[in-house]
């Protein structure tokens, strides 16, 4: 990382969150398939879709504002992943693997919440209105993932998991 | 992880975030003096004392319970601080420094947030409602650093920032 400005800060982070977003399409495959109940399933694979579209909208804002982004492993990513990996490994399928599963799912929606978060302050600090418009539009998706997340620990996943205890 | 039970999810999400809280309280006052901004530094310092006071209450609740944490090493706080460090090695000391940082902790901010909110909801399901009451304290706080820390973005430090650029 070698940075002197506001704007190669926000290529550094755009750069990172780019990374994570690419680690996260393999990952949310193997999450969908280690899961178990259906709507938890179905969560998963709509935010893989979702997590597909967003990785092109950075590939849009790269070719618009003619940026070249920088070749990094997003460091934190990759733990948040092996987070997910553990489940899968030390956890037998069932409601509470899924409930494990959510809890990771959540971690990864909260890195891309601060990092969005901080991407939309930089480009409107840096005057990039059509940039930081699709930079909202991630940033709710990936708010709306956690709380759709939320919604399914509260209810009927960890319901089923403490039948299961 | 060996997890059967969401009392043992419980406790493994505990554990995590007591390594994650170490590792934090090792790497918030290298981030302190990495800083300029006297506001910043003054975050990162208060932010210290609320983290040792979080690992207080995490062994306050092992102790009441009779819990035995397992020792982990949280690997998503590793790639978080690993990024930290990045931002001390790559930045200059200023106030492009000071953004960086602030977004660096705010992906820790969130990291704890999703942790802590797992764990609530554990809790909660678990029936531990004295257990819940002292994670809900520590969840209040984390989103309160992580607002303390979105206010001093969209203020002072990057416009210090922009006119440093």
């Amino acid at each position: 990382m070698s940075v002197k400005t506001l704007q190669e800060l926000f290529i550094h982070e755009l750069s990172d969150i780019y990374s994570a977003e690419k680690q996260l399409t393999r990952a949310l495959p193997k999450m969908a398939r280690a899961a178990t109940h259906p709507e938890l399933i179905a969560a998963f694979e709509s935010h893989l879709e979702e997590t597909r579209t967003q990785v092109e909208r950075i590939d849009q804002i790269v070719e618009a504002a003619g940026l070249s982004l920088k070749r990094i492993k997003c460091a934190a990513m990759e733990g948040l992943v092996e987070e997910g990996k553990d489940v899968i490994d030390g956890v037998d399928q069932g409601p509470v693997r899924d409930a494990a599963l959510i809890a990771a799912a959540q971690k990864v929606e909260h890195y891309e919440i601060a990092s969005y978060g901080t991407l939309c302050a930089l480009a409107r600090l840096l005057k990039f209105p059509a940039i930081e418009k699709l930079l909202q539009e991630t940033l709710a998706e990936e708010k709306n993932a956690d709380q759709k997340l939320t919604a399914l620990a509260t209810t009927a996943v960890n319901e089923e998991a403490l039948e299961a205890a």
